[in-house]
């Protein structure tokens, strides 16, 4: 199979943050304050299921999964940890991991088309960005 | 930590029909004809978030959450397969692999609270249950 350079989908580029990469994926925070909520996306172009990646790749992609979902729990103190892959309007994979709350104005259902996305307040993005990089010891992307 | 006999949650039980048992997981199909939906149940007590499993669990789960995806796909045709794991309702970790299809009653969105759950046909729930165990290699459950 020929390589394909991989470059972020203009949609989700569009509804997130830079967070930074990890060996696999890079990271990124949705643009919704509603929920504390990451989005990874594997470096890889054209795979678009989570059992079409390598052996190697899917090893990966859990092993990141879990740290970003450590790092979003140690980070935020949510309550339950979501993650979800889709791909159903975006077909590029990217998996949510959502730090979720009792108090969330979703909980206990699953976050998608319940209310509206907020945006973040500047200062508390940043804040929330940096944390996770931290806690991932992640760079930003240059 | 001392053992604890895992038994399946008994929400999910009622939410399900048994497949089979791979390694891991219990193997389910939820009772909702709108999609081909499995339940993977790891049989591990005690445990609420996918990055608290042992580095050999996690293995194990992507594996076969992976295995069921592509069983599902080869059965049933569909267009895209949707993974999540949540735990906000019912906290012993069940992933669903659901088939979607272009034409299903939620498509592109989640598939939660779009649409009631409908019955099974039982002939066609006998089908789909059969058709999965031959994909999956599984034995009915005991």
């Amino acid at each position: 199979m020929p390589e394909i350079a991989w470059t972020l989908n203009p949609r989700i580029a569009a509804d997130t943050f830079p967070v930074g990469d990890l060996p696999l994926c890079r990271v990124l925070l949705a643009k919704d304050a509603n929920y504390p909520w990451l989005m990874l996306v594997p470096r890889r172009a054209g795979i678009f299921e989570l059992m079409d990646y390598s052996p190697e790749d899917r090893r990966a992609l859990s092993t990141e999964v879990d740290a970003a979902a450590r790092a979003l729990k140690a980070v935020t103190g949510c309550d339950k940890i979501n993650i979800a892959a889709f791909g159903n309007v975006v077909p590029d994979v990217h998996v949510h991991v959502i730090g979720r709350r009792h108090s969330d104005p979703a909980w206990p259902k699953p976050v998608w088309g319940v209310v509206p996305a907020i945006d973040y307040e500047p200062a508390a993005r940043e804040r929330l960005v940096k944390a996770v990089q931290d806690a991932l010891k992640l760079s930003p992307i240059p």
